[in-house]
């Protein structure tokens, strides 16, 4: 069951923290890219091999550390056929090395329509889960609903996203009032019943924005069995001390994902001195280590003042 | 524009009508299947290439009588990098005979990721526009706004969609008295201001199901320069009476698609007899030509009972 196998390598590698591998092309090292232009020249195929060698560099770098990465898609997708040879790739390569891959492609359609898209990923070996999208429903859930049983697989829902304009349709007050992402956490609440594994979380979990601690506390308490894919970390804003309410008392329940904070670690103020861009892994080796203490001291301390 | 492309196409062809090209393995004739087979094997790269020549024949069939097609990337998707080839060329060869080619992908993620999905279809000659899934907000859909305009594309946002859990989320009450789907057209009607065409509709449009009739009213009053693009007609359920309130008075203002009941029609009860499989795309062009007589019908008729 895949939340149970996410669980055990978060116990195992004592950290909250997943990867997200959405390589820019003008932010990848030189270096890399001359390797890769001069294999596959300076069009889509080149950029694509670019793309792949700078994710490969960071997974040697960092999964001994990690329980998952998070591949967002469309960075792939928008180099057509060859972007996506590099995302199904990068993919294997993390599999490879034992990790979980989150496939975030935040699909969402009519039922005859998931199913394809289910078919997609849910039904690939290379993706262990998805991000879905709502706006159409539950029926247009069920095909993943499916898969997740069938296959051991997860999806997570987005709930309530790390974006300034998510309050544009999440936040809209309800007649009863509530928030609509309440009413979505009911629905995904409600179906997360379905697989719920060893440690009392389900394969059915939900998308919660570290931009917002104060939605993530009601979140939490709306969505037991859910476990939360965090993002806004870093880049977008968010620090330990916003997160720590994504988690439940036992400081489980939530994995937090930084995508540019550690990837291009090696450009930021605070590495940039240490760190060359041919050390580019080794800088997001160091982000991950110093991010996993962050949030696991911000988890400590929270427990403390809380006891 | 893309909206005076479309409204013009409209008008020469005299049709409201695009047709879904969302090949079905299982659905497509057996001497394509065969043939494609015969040249490719029977893997991913045998069922792309039936999906391919099944559209071909389709587009072959109908492209003088219809403005658009619209291509549901999911079939394609869940056949991987063989898919997306037959979803490009699907698309090169409706573009080669003048058709406007709308990819039905309902992508939706923060700014910066909402570009790179931007980048792979709106700034992709092959394609004139994309669905939109509005569910994280206004900031989501700002590189669509932005390449709208700068390359004369068109988006369709969700707003009501055809299937039946639409209920869930979109049929939310307001605090003010309004469902959420009806924020979210008030939301897309101000953005539609941007990029008015001389018809005096925007290429900035909405998906409004036909299978809701009645929301279809409130909607067309709600975002009267919104073209709709309307899904649900035929298989769904969805009848020539049920579309007109998608119409302006004029008898302008909305594309009907219709996927299943023309590209399989060889199959259906009313045409099986009358065609064969090989004959599978002289169905499909005769469902076209029934399907928009009897929306033109429902048009006049309506105006009749109007004036």
């Amino acid at each position: 069951m895949f939340v149970d196998r996410l669980i055990e390598s978060v116990k195992v590698k004592k950290t909250h923290v997943v990867v997200g591998l959405d390589p820019r092309i003008e932010m990848i090292p030189d270096f890399i890219k001359e390797e890769a232009f001069r294999r596959k020249g300076n069009g889509v195929e080149g950029i694509a091999e670019a793309m792949y060698l700078f994710n490969k560099g960071i997974i040697d770098a960092v999964y001994d550390l990690i329980p998952a990465v998070k591949i967002q898609v469309a960075f792939y997708e928008a180099y057509g056929i060859e972007g996506f040879k590099a995302f199904f790739r990068t993919a294997e390569y993390a599999k490879s090395l034992g990790l979980i891959v989150i496939a975030d492609v935040k699909r969402g359609d009519i039922q005859d329509v998931a199913k394809m898209y289910s078919k997609a990923y849910l039904q690939n070996p290379l993706f262990d889960a998805i991000t879905v999208n709502p706006y159409m429903g539950e029926d247009s859930m069920v095909p993943y609903l499916e898969d997740v049983e069938k296959f051991g697989k997860g999806i997570f829902v987005l709930v309530k996203t790390s974006n300034r304009s998510s309050k544009d349709v999440q936040d809209i007050e309800t007649k009863k009032g509530s928030y609509v992402y309440q009413e979505v956490a009911k629905m995904i609440s409600r179906l997360s019943k379905m697989t719920v594994g060893k440690y009392g979380y389900s394969s059915i979990g939900a998308v919660v924005g570290a931009t917002y601690p104060f939605e993530a506390k009601i979140l939490r308490e709306e969505m037991p069995r859910c476990y939360f894919l965090v993002p806004g970390y870093g880049a977008q804003g968010a620090t330990a001390e916003d997160v720590v309410n994504c988690f439940d008392e036992e400081g489980y329940g939530a994995i937090i994902n930084s995508s540019r904070g550690v990837i291009y670690a090696y450009r930021s103020d605070f590495w940039k001195e240490a760190y060359s861009e041919y050390e580019y892994g080794q800088a997001a080796r160091e982000e991950v280590i110093l991010m996993t203490g962050m949030i696991n001291n911000a988890l400590v301390k929270r427990k403390y003042i809380a006891s």
